[in-house]
């Protein structure tokens, strides 16, 4: 028995891992807010389990523990934007007649935030940029997400239906944050709520 | 006077413009398809005038004289692919009713054709990591496509809801074309249509 290992870090040889940060209730965040920071402020391709261990103060094994590899670490910073456990269901469960106006105000929210629009962002850049994020915003984050608010519809090819409402959530961020079209940059938010939430209720929930 | 700089480039020393391709009535297109081709390959970052002339087989004066700067050439190379001269005008003039599905498969149109798709996406690339180019399409795009549009709209902030329009059809290139997120990659053009049609015509139509 080594001393200093405890918690859920994997052992390894040679210098013990730092104890005073590597465990703990907080690793876990502390790695995820990392893993953001890194992926936003590096993109996909230039960050590393390492680096994003290293700006946590942990150990890399402690990041492969709990996350698996990179594009597993990947897909948990962008879903931590959108806190779907925490989110999902109180939105998919409200009355019928208002999902399309709950949605809306969701999504417009995870990217009025400045802590989850600049992940957010990055993400988007790593995924027209390099295929590996692509692919892993297209099998993790879209299945999680997507097919989570899938199953909850009522209506013919939901899936489908609900990838056309994240597709409009995503060409608002390209135009409103990205290319900054006025007067859509400037807009308030619940004025493009109001308008796109019947968009995305007749997509979710009308056949 | 030095012989053989007739036609529009403006007169350079040393060696003569290659007067054989450098005018006549298909030097024009043949400087925007390059320029197309250079911008949708290397990026708005690394494309010069330059190049494009060159791989127009053009002196780099008379991509100047027919465009200006290389930002108005950048423009011109995205908006060659939507047409707009030669297609809104019909899209606009037809009955209001059906606006919203001629623009949907419009612009689904110009996405599923893979001459106008590459240099599209290259194009959002560009906006999406140079603000450069993010304030080019900002700029002479928008301002010309959806402002265009916008004019011939009997609706309140007409350019408000051009841009959620233009948003959507956005945000689903994203999606169908670089994320590949199923079934949105693989559905029928006319099916999406069928689907993003109502959204474009109440944003645009409906009061």
């Amino acid at each position: 028995m080594t001393p200093g290992t405890d918690g859920p870090a994997p052992r390894r040889r040679g210098r013990p891992p730092r104890t005073a940060r590597a465990t703990g209730p907080d690793a876990r965040t502390r790695i995820l807010e990392a893993a953001r920071t890194e992926f936003a402020e590096r993109g996909y391709d230039k960050t590393s389990i390492r680096g994003v261990a290293k700006a946590a103060g942990v150990d890399a094994a402690l990041v492969h523990h709990y996350f698996g590899t990179k594009d597993e670490v990947f897909a948990a910073a962008v879903e931590v934007s959108f806190e779907p456990a925490l989110v999902l269901p109180e939105i998919l469960e409200g009355p019928r007649q208002d999902l399309g106006e709950r949605l809306a105000r969701y999504f417009i929210g995870v990217w009025e935030n400045p802590v989850s629009r600049a992940p957010m962002l990055a993400t988007l850049r790593s995924a027209l940029t390099h295929e590996a994020a692509a692919r892993v915003l297209r099998g993790f984050v879209l299945r999680r997400l997507l097919e989570r608010i899938a199953a909850e519809l009522d209506v013919p090819d939901p899936t489908f239906r609900a990838e056309l409402a994240a597709s409009h959530m995503v060409g608002i961020a390209v135009l409103r944050y990205v290319i900054k079209a006025e007067p859509l940059a400037s807009a308030e938010p619940e004025k493009i709520v109001a308008m796109v939430a019947p968009t995305l209720q007749r997509y979710l929930a009308e056949r």
